[in-house]
């Protein structure tokens, strides 16, 4: 059981933006910084735009930026939006027709109310609460230092 | 957000064992039922085999068959033990080096949160409650009718 590569990267961009507020990013800077596909980056900050999460400017020093403060951005409703898939068995598929409990299973019923206890603790977290860790090791009271690319990119392995 | 197929399986076989408990079962009913992998099915059968979930009785008129009764098999305690990635983002891997938030970042611990919350609804949910759907057409009070190979069969798509 595990979030989908998509829903990763897109938590990981908004943490990114939050933590750079101050300045214009970039699409690269994000990528180089986790060692990640830019095509595939691209594609995630498009529908977080479309979501209205992420604000692109256009223009010689323009770049996106995080659409709504740190605080108003739900991370449940992000994940309920980046997640398209949960489904948890075959028989939440819509044209399955292979297993032979489905009209009396309460299988479906049950993993279904699991997910939604899933989503309701996400339903309580803000991308602020994710950026304030305590114990952290950032040494300016748990908030993390804005990251530069420059000074922390790694390189893709 | 899905559970594996190993997870799947393994909870349609509990099922179908479940359902047959009057009569011995072998691997081969269980995939022909499903239109599933026998080998794939094998090794969840062995699994469970080795969990206590599934007895194995040798000999010509052998087979499976459940280890214990329904309503003593726990379904969370199941999908804790089949389902063995509950890493739902790449911070959760010991070897992840390439999130840059590490250190100071709480998605980990949401995720966490989310994730025991899930489990924490199948904790109550025995085999027996799955075999029991208000409203099923199964016209023996929501108890599954038990399913025969050969009345219910289906052909691998």
């Amino acid at each position: 059981m595990r979030l989908t590569t998509y829903t990763d990267y897109a938590l990981r961009t908004l943490m990114y933006l939050a933590v750079n507020r101050e300045r214009m990013v970039t699409i690269q800077d994000i990528a180089d910084l986790h060692g990640i596909s830019k095509n595939h980056l691209t594609k995630v900050v498009h529908q977080l735009g479309q979501l209205g999460l992420v604000e692109t400017v256009r223009g010689r020093n323009g770049g996106i930026k995080l659409g709504h403060e740190p605080a108003e951005i739900n991370i449940g409703k992000v994940v309920r939006q980046t997640e398209t898939d949960f489904h948890m068995a075959e028989c939440f598929d819509s044209d399955n027709t292979s297993c032979a409990y489905a009209s009396a299973c309460a299988l479906k019923d049950a993993l279904g109310a699991a997910t939604t206890a899933y989503l309701k603790v996400l339903d309580d977290v803000t991308l602020e609460n994710l950026l304030r860790k305590r114990g952290g090791r950032t040494g300016n009271g748990g908030v993390i230092k804005p990251l530069r690319f420059h000074a922390q990119a790694k390189t893709k392995k």
